[in-house]
Formats: structure tokens, sequence, C-alpha cells
């Protein structure tokens, strides 16, 4: 089944928009769990089973089990394998922001797709076209380009005001739901330039952090249906009510909003499991909430 | 040792800014290769035992280890761990085109540094200064940052044209070395930014790929000593003369020239490493009669 007809059935049958951030690191799992096996694995699996009726996806960010080497690696593909078996419908996202020329992101999509068996992969858009399209033509797969990103240093290069460079009339060609102002920040171009390959692909999100609901508005404003997956609530502090208000889709859908941290590690004690099941359950009703 | 002054001691003793590529492609490795143990390694080495006194660096994109799974990452660290221990002085770059947010990036960086122990890597910069700051803070480690890359898509977001933001005199504080213009594309504004990190750090290097020379010569006159990889000749296509005119420094150093499988699969026969160590010499020496 494809990424998207996964997440519609999720989101659907969990009524939740909530993205549970597998972001496992190491020296903050609970201690008890040390004495077994794999013990990545065994937290992953345990936020899974507790979590999986309260989700509309997982999001693994590779960083955090690349960093472990190849055990690291082992951990998360086992991860993904036991939330496919056991939770057919609820997709995995791999956080992974790949892109590299078109031959190389070939290799990428192999590492992603064949290798991890993610539903899912986030994609740094900076190469332009022929380093995403390896990803893109993976229809059955979510490709998600990085648009306006969480951190504080997003605004050095993604706010940058462009000048258009095209004639006005081709710039409508894409078939943009608006009026291009004169001058727009380079993410509204990204944002332009998804909404062209998702045309032909049918298969793009985008990555549009929390705590920016101005940012948020212009680029729903040009991607009217997409989904956009929403990072920075939770530790990295973005407003839930301005993020939902400004990003929601007009059927109340369009965002996947992340958490990571703020749930995963809710207790480090024997209850951590449970913890992370309340702070969850809490996520979920405040995001539904702004969606009634 | 540093990068830095691993660079300096292999550029002077091969007299070479060649860089060769290990992206080894299993589906291009000689066939008589497959009965030995890891046929990558074997095939890596075997490319290192024959060119250590041509080369100024190695380079291995992670792509081509990471479709491979942990295997693949096993051969990598191996491959380092070979050119380290034989090769003291010769750096090997890391090309994974890394960055995410602050917290991940550090992840990132233990990753390349820690786990595969490369001497400097390649970075993305579209998630701006706290998404890089985590690898430059290894200031014995190359950082290299992508500004205006080989590939055809480049154009898409790296060429738009940006406007000044800032009055010219905070501009001009970060002590560029030209006058600004009114208007610049987006590479060179990367370019100011990452001639700012490197005054802050002092281990900065630039992606710039061959074939688009007049970026190059712009690129040269914000960062007048900095080394530049520059993929793209080779295979690519790129044209290594006006490449190279473009962008020596006044010294006829400051570049890398890389190439991967115009001279690694010069022959996929027995011959295999004696056919790369004369495309090699070629190359070396196409490159150093423009440097007279």
């Amino acid at each position: 089944m494809s990424f998207r007809e996964k997440l519609k059935i999720t989101v659907k049958k969990n009524n939740s928009l909530l993205c549970i951030g597998l972001d496992t690191d190491t020296n903050k799992i609970p201690k008890h769990l040390s004495d077994k096996g794999n013990t990545v694995f065994e937290f992953n699996k345990a936020m899974i089973d507790n979590t999986h009726d309260l989700v509309c996806c997982y999001k693994a960010n590779i960083a955090y089990y690349s960093s472990q080497g190849t055990k690291g690696l082992e951990s998360l593909i086992k991860t993904i394998r036991y939330s496919h078996d056991k939770y057919t419908n609820i997709p995995v996202i791999l956080d992974a922001k790949r892109a590299d020329i078109g031959s190389t992101s070939e290799q990428y999509a192999r590492e992603v797709f064949d290798v991890i068996d993610a539903d899912a992969v986030t994609i740094n858009p900076y190469l332009g076209s022929d380093a995403v399209e390896p990803f893109l033509k993976h229809k059955d797969r979510g490709i998600i380009i990085l648009c306006r990103t969480s951190n504080p240093g997003a605004s050095d290069f993604q706010d940058l005001i462009v000048s258009p460079q095209v004639p006005i009339e081709n710039h409508l060609g894409g078939g943009l739901a608006r009026t291009p102002r004169e001058n727009e920040p380079l993410y509204l171009k990204v944002a332009e330039k998804v909404v062209e390959w998702n045309k032909k692909y049918g298969n793009c999100l985008m990555v549009v952090g929390a705590g920016w609901p101005e940012e948020m508005k212009k680029i729903r404003e040009i991607a009217r249906e997409m989904f956009f997956l929403v990072p920075g609530i939770g530790t990295q502090g973005g407003d839930l009510e301005n993020t939902l208000k400004s990003g929601l889709t007009q059927d109340k859908l369009g965002l996947i909003i992340h958490s990571a941290r703020a749930i995963i590690y809710a207790s480090s004690e024997k209850d951590f499991a449970e913890k992370a099941r309340v702070k969850a359950i809490e996520t979920k009703d405040n995001i539904n909430r702004y969606r009634k």
C-alpha cells in the first residue's frame, strides 16, 4: 500500500494528526532496559506498542541511529520492520534530509526504500530537480521536501527575498492558486517547485516548522491540499494553536504534527512507556481541539 | 593531525590537486574480485595502493555504501581505516551532504567523525548556521559546504537572484574583499556566509562544481584563499581548463579536483588497478599543466 493510502487510513482510524518521533538517543533510554539485547529496539517497540492507536505515523531520524554505527542501523531496520509487521497501516517516515546529484540520489533512494524500507523520506531541496527526482519516481512513497524548517538558522537562507526571474505568465503557468508577489522568500520558491513536482508525481509533502505561523499561512496558500510535516512542537517550543490555525486544510487535515522528545522521554523510569502514552494522548487531544 | 595540515602536506608531497572518488558501485566492480571476502574493500584497497602517490586526498560518497546496508557501512569504515593506517597524511573526505537542526547535526557529526572517522565532510547549507555549527566546531576536520553544485538542477534554487536585506555597511563588516552587488544569486550569499563561518572556525571549504567557470570566478572573488572541492570533471563533462583558470588561487592552489568514475572504472578487467593508475596520472598531469 502506498504512503498516501496508509496515511489516510491511519489518520481516520486513530482520528489523529500526531506523529511520534523515534529519535532514540542511547543516553536517554531508561537504565533498566540496558540489560536487554538491543535496548534501542526494545525502547522503540515499547513506544510503538503503547501509542499505535494514537498516531497517524511514526518518524525516525536516521542520525540518531547512524551515530551508533552498524548496530544503530540494525536497530532502525528492526524497528521499522516490527512496526510494518504488527501495524501494517501505520506509515513510517525516515527523516534523513538526503539529496545529491542524480546518480548518487539513486543510491540514497536504495538506502531509504530498499535497505530501510521507509514509507516516506525527507529531502533537502538545495541541489534542485535532478537531485529530487530519483526519490519522486517512487510514487508509492512519500517525498517530504524541506521548505521552511523549525530551527533558528532557518532564516539564514530560506527567508532571503528572491527577485522574480520569469515572466508572470510563465510563472502562473504552473497553475498556482494565488497571484505571485513581485518578490518573495526562497522558501516560497521551493514551495512552488514542490507543487510543480507534485503535479507530475503526486507524492510530495513539505516540511514546515511550527513556530512560524505567518510563513505556514503563505505556504498553505500555494499548496492548498498538501500534507505538511510539522516539527517544532514540544521541546522546540512551537505554538500549537497558531500552527494549526495557519496550516490546517479546509477539511481540517493537511498537517502531520511531529513530537519526539516531549513524548518519548516523558519518564526515564520503569513507567516510561505509560508516561509516553499519557503525553501522546494529551498531545493528540490538544491537536484535535483545534480541528473541530 | 588536522585535515588542513594533512591536505597541505599531501598536495606538496604528491604535487597534486587530484582527489579520487571512491564511489564504489557493487555492480561495476571487476568480476574476478567477487570471490574475495569483501569485494568493495578489496577494490578500494587496490585503488588506494595504486594511486596514493598521485592524489591530494580521497573522497568517498557514503550513498554508495549505505545503499548496501550494514555491510556497505563496514566496507566504508574498513576502507578509511586502511587508508589512515597505511597512508597517514592523505586526508579522506566523506561526501555525505548532511545537515539537520542543531541537536540532530550533533548526531550526524558523531556518525561522520566518530563512527566513520572522516577527515572532512560535505554539508548542505539550506538549514542555516545552527545546522552547520555542530560540524564547524570540530576544528581539526574540514567542513565543506555546498555552494554551487555541478548537477543540471543546481540552477533551480542556487542561481535565484536574492535582494540585499542588510545595510551595505553591515554587509561589508564581514570583511569581504569586494563591493557587493545590489542583487546576487543565492550561491554567493552562501559563499559569503561560509567566509563568515571560516573567520570564526578556520576549517571551511566549499563545493563548487566544474562546468560553471563564471560562477566559480565570482565565488573566488569572495573567498580568495579557500580550498574548493570541485566535482564534475570526467564523466560529468566539466571543462578542466576553464575550471582551473577561474578557480586557482594566486599561488596555484585552492582547488581539489575530484574525479571518480572516469578513473576507478577505467577498466573492468584484471588490469583495473593499473588502468586506474594510468588515468589518474593523466588527470593529475592535465591539472598540473594549468598550474604552471
